[in-house]
């Protein structure tokens, strides 16, 4: 069985979480608490030297980082990912502009809102995040109202990946009413079997 | 055929003009110049909302962008990306690495250095950069100190997503020196078969 060392409140530990609900994977969560310094510790920087959550331990106690490249491996040989070779390059594109044009936006600006209680030494910071991350949900919203999921009509790796901060985005200041098809999208996805919110489940 | 619409000049262009040369995989390249505003005519829009490269153009007339899920597309099934399945993972950590924490520092402050001649409004931003840009550097010199290539042993994906900033990293002012064993990872690449360096070739 695999472990997950994740803070639930972070979208990309998240995103591990609500995958292996949706794909019925058995795992093991170890609850980091980041704003307690759990990452910090002699223990944890052994397992991973960036000090980073997601990390995941490998039954055979290789390890895993990078959200992303997580929910790929995870994920491999399931119906989330097609076989169909556009298709798939697909996903992928919407992986890395999450990484690249959403994540360093939105899960940024909702860091500094909702968990540091916006101090004014990181305001300038979080203003100059409002422009990337509404261009971002810009994006998101176009394809949403074209097709049902990201990459078509198929939903996959890539609602999953984009779906963990987006639907906490107001969190970060971005409201959401602007946005339509995002928020079809959103209800479509909570509306799935084994579906799971952000709070670990007992 | 493929067409690629890059500037060679820009590191996320390169990495799929070099994949393509290692793997001989037979392309078109549309050079398309940043600096001239090549990216925002009414022409290139239509091919591309976002108004970036690199933008691969299939047989098909379909499109793909995020150079590294084009890699991703492209190097499905060669000797470059492995079928174990852990190696395999390996290669999107470092993937999701390179647009996460390498790209945004080191290709940014290359482009103020090189390519805005480091005007003064950017300057602030520059040396911001400076601090992510040698993390990212130390993480790479400590896995490859350890190993010959990223995910160890065998070249793979990893190392030609990484190389492409990192053998320009001093012209974002990231002296080398101190990264000796990136300084070997380099030269080895460079002597690969079918190495092509950051030029088109005629």
């Amino acid at each position: 069985m695999i472990t997950i060392y994740g803070d639930i409140d972070s979208g990309n530990c998240y995103k591990i979480y609500l995958l292996c609900h949706l794909l019925d994977i058995e795992f093991q969560w170890q609850a980091m608490d980041i704003a307690k310094g759990d990452l910090q510790t002699t223990e944890f920087l052994a397992k991973n030297p960036q000090g980073k959550v997601p990390l995941v331990e490998l039954a055979d106690g290789r390890f895993l980082t990078e959200s992303n490249a997580i929910l790929h491996y995870l994920a491999k040989g399931s119906k989330l990912v097609p076989a169909d070779a556009y298709l798939n390059a697909k996903v992928y594109q919407w992986l890395f502009f999450e990484q690249y044009s959403h994540e360093p936006y939105i899960a940024v600006a909702r860091f500094i809102k909702r968990f540091q209680g916006m101090p004014e030494s990181r305001k300038a910071e979080f203003e100059s995040k409002q422009g990337g991350g509404h261009k971002a949900l810009k994006v998101m919203n176009d394809q949403l109202s074209q097709t049902a999921f990201l990459i078509g009509e198929q939903f996959s790796l890539a609602d999953i990946a984009l779906y963990a901060y987006t639907h906490v985005a107001e969190e970060g200041g971005f409201n959401l009413v602007d946005y339509p098809a995002i928020r079809r999208w959103i209800k479509q996805i909570q509306l799935m079997p084994n579906y799971v919110g952000m709070q670990l489940k007992n």
